[in-house]
């Protein structure tokens, strides 16, 4: 590797590349975007979250010289904690995300030894050789950010989640003057957002939500219940909005949601007065006509409000006939099946339900194809870096990049681990480094292990068979009957088992155990068909 | 309940209503419609399929005269063994249906005895106190089939599954003037699919696919892999015409598929010479430009050809830089994270991989709401029941019913289980006839046991602890180290756990056994916020 190559890194496994973490390099001083988590997929059993793999910088700690946060949700966000027990470097972040951190580190108790910073789009700061400008992005959280990067080897701008709405709730549109007058400087990369690449057209405005909530509004009888993410303080300001106008009282459920409500109210994020808020537990003492319930559980997480409501286990207060519900979401991928499973069974309560499918009242953060297409055309870089997505999202990218007039040659798709290197205005591919998952359960943080996922795996699949024998010490001679224990499995009630013991325990050279566990484990396949886990304990006696 | 009334029954647990199983009942005659299986949710561990609960039909098995299948499609014959072991009862099916029938049966054991009949789209026969006419509707298997079910309470229109194409694939639109004269003679209720209810305006015609295949066919300069479902033969027929067309000889791959072409093509439904196939070992001995491979795998299954494919671990031939991947389908709720696994994978291995999310390579077989509309206006019903669905697909169903001019109280959303009574012209809900869902794991059979679920997901989040400890039978005290073996879970070394015992020994009232299970699962969660199951054997030597 050559010492006047700009290093670009991003880190995360096999995740969204570059999404949760990217390292630019250059020297011997680094900077490292955003610091997220990644939920785990349905097979990924027993795993809370997960983060980027921060391997590469253990050694390399002191080169960092500055964390940039580019906004507030929990895939940008959501590891912070983590990387600052590795890295003490100072967080630069726009004002609510800066508030949204604190709120972070605060239940997490690494608030104290944080060096957090406040910047304001328009504002270049210097972190190592890196001078940093913050752009203002349109996006699902309000105060998002691209960057404009000059480095020692060119100009790049990435661009992080962003779209180009035009009349965003904080009418706060992107910065377009700014993007095109970095390409007057010329610009050598764009790290462009992927995510919606497969998107034909526009992401509409989130402003079309508001029609969708009028006409429910205006519709509803009873409670109004309107669930969605707790970081999505414009939705927010939307339901806010539609209660003052029809006549509710909003309050909001959830602590995460109401901390959020508290910092963007408090920073000027969230217009919201006294009077158009009331406790949750006053609310429910109201007409119901006169009152709207914001909650989180928009995923259908079993343990969230709405899950809790849509099976009656939440303490508050049930959902009735005549509820509306509202999800202002969409549900996250690999998780559908729960989100409709949720959304049946507050049917089935009695509520007239709204979703996505059904009536705008949600719409993407994140830019689709059309927008992309402006976001190269204004930024005119030479190289196109794909970001924010899966392989088949950076691949449909880089195909848009080549219609609006890339050439192939200049478009880089990398995955988690593959370094870019640019110098002399050339981009390269560099080495891969190693990374993996990294598993966060409970109080644990480790790598990923493919032997305990497979054992959960093949447990989760038919449970298992305890099998725990004595045996006479001097004659070998199987004493009592075998007792067997299962879990996950259903047996049915014979002497199969004590038979194949017994006719084991003659016929065993080597390991009696595990011959034991062998023959037992095959019985149970020919009659089953499956393979739950068999352990044996032989005991002599 | 009157034995003047007929009773609507639809069967199959939580699953989509009336989906795979109905039952029509009059007095103590009945008729069986479809006997389908569903594929089981994520979180439904080992499960390999589930079929609707019988035990409503066990004590009435002579009542049924007859078993109408509709179409082909696994959600709708992927139970019959299962029902015939059952029940003896003639099943009719159009000659395509009886065909992927007879292959599943071949491959069950359970052909010999049974009692096929072939049925023709215009056709009435007689089954017990029902005359039930076979009206052809237009889907994505061919052949399938409305039926006219003329009972002593009233005449019923039951869809099945069906869209409106215009132009299919085998030319043979659903038979409207037929449907339509129905409405002459009164149709007093409406059974329709709900499928696609939540979406706007009409499915697309699978017509639209040929422009896609033909655009991806001239572009693709390699092998071409078209991934789709066994039973999707109008979508074989456009795969072969494109080959045809582009001077390619087409090979089928898995078993299913293999069958399903020779079924096809020998009853008429498949139009495919000799000249135009080729098999799959002379496939891939010709030039990458010249070949078409078709084969199973479009939801991802790891065990599948595709998903193999997509592993490296398909023992005929692997993906190759400059193979073109067709997946004609979309994920089934549920398999959406799989498919786009797999399509990421495919992309990591050098395929240029098309899908329904950039390229129109699949349409729906479901009709959309405008053809929900207009199947309501053909038949003109005094009452509509939407099946085929979920809750909330029946739902938004009711509602294009109310848009369409049905009065509110002649819409009954019902779900599996619950009884819709017709006499006099009248419609009311009825008994809810107990039922739930029935596992299917590998040769086992059995109802839902949420115990034998719940271990299995105790297991799948954190694993195993298991401890076997000696005591001395007289002094009661510890005999070396307990042996503790772990099964994903990962147990840090230290000597806690004797500790632990020891410490336990002492105190433990009751049964030892149980209070230290207690005890180390509690030492654990402390220790790691993850609740392992732990298991302990005390041996007394």
């Amino acid at each position: 590797m050559s010492k006047h190559a700009l290093r670009i890194i991003p880190l995360g496994g096999l995740g969204e590349v570059g999404k949760n973490m990217m390292v630019y390099e250059y020297g011997r001083e680094a900077m490292i975007v955003d610091t997220g988590l990644m939920f785990p997929e349905n097979d990924m059993l027993g795993v809370d979250y997960i983060i980027p793999d921060l391997h590469y910088l253990k050694d390399k700690t002191d080169w960092v010289k500055g964390i940039v946060i580019t906004h507030g949700h929990e895939d940008h966000i959501g590891a912070i904690q983590h990387v600052l027990d590795m890295v003490q470097a100072p967080v630069y972040a726009t004002a609510l995300t800066r508030g949204l951190i604190e709120a972070k580190l605060a239940r997490n108790g690494g608030l104290n030894k944080a060096n957090l910073n406040t910047v304001h789009a328009g504002e270049t700061i210097k972190i190592g050789p890196f001078h940093v400008e913050f752009i203002h992005v349109s996006h699902s959280v309000p105060d998002g950010v691209a960057l404009g990067i000059q480095t020692p080897a060119g100009l790049l701008v990435h661009t992080a989640d962003f779209k180009f709405d035009q009349t965003p709730v904080d009418n706060w549109p992107t910065d377009f003057a700014r993007l095109a007058s970095l390409s007057e400087k010329g610009v050598l990369a764009l790290l462009s957002d992927s995510t919606n690449s497969v998107r034909a057209s526009w992401t509409p405005s989130e402003r079309v939500i508001d029609g969708a909530l009028d006409e429910i509004f205006s519709e509803a009888q009873g409670r109004i219940i309107v669930a969605s993410f707790a970081s999505l303080i414009s939705r927010m300001q939307q339901v806010v909005n539609a209660a003052s106008q029809h006549g509710r009282k909003i309050t909001f459920a959830g602590t995460s949601m109401v901390d959020n409500v508290k910092i963007a109210s408090k920073l000027g994020y969230l217009d919201i007065s006294d009077q158009e808020q009331v406790p949750l537990d006053q609310a429910l003492k109201m007409p119901d006509d006169q009152i709207v319930i914001m909650c989180t559980g928009s995923q259908g997480e079993p343990g969230s409000i709405l899950g809790r409501l849509s099976t009656d286990r939440y303490y508050q207060f049930n959902i009735q006939e005549g509820d509306t519900v509202i999800l202002s979401s969409h549900p996250i991928p690999g998780n559908e099946e729960t989100v409709f499973r949720t959304i049946n069974r507050l049917f089935r309560r009695g509520a007239s339900v709204f979703y996505e499918e059904i009536a705008p009242v949600h719409v993407s953060g994140h830019a689709s194809q059309e927008e992309l297409k402006m976001m190269i055309n204004l930024v005119k870089p030479k190289y196109l870096i794909p970001i924010h997505g899966e392989l088949r999202h950076l691949k449909q990218h880089a195909e848009i990049g080549r219609r609006v007039g890339i050439p192939t040659e200049n478009i880089f798709v990398i995955e988690n681990g593959q370094v870019l290197e640019i110098e002399d205005g050339q981009a390269r591919l560099g080495e891969r480094v190693p990374g993996t998952y990294v598993f966060v359960e409970g109080a644990d943080v480790q790598e990923i292990s493919t032997n305990v996922m497979r054992e959960r795996e093949n447990l989760s699949q038919s449970g298992l068979v305890l099998v725990k024998l004595n045996l006479n010490e001097q004659t070998g001679k199987l004493r009592g009957e075998p007792e067997i224990t299962t879990y996950g499995f259903i047996l049915k009630p014979d002497n199969t088992i004590t038979e194949l013991v017994v006719n084991n325990l003659s016929r065993a050279n080597g390991n009696l155990q595990q011959s034991l566990q062998k023959a037992i484990q095959s019985y149970l396949y020919e009659e089953t068909r499956r393979r739950p886990m068999v352990f044996v304990t032989v005991n002599r006696v």
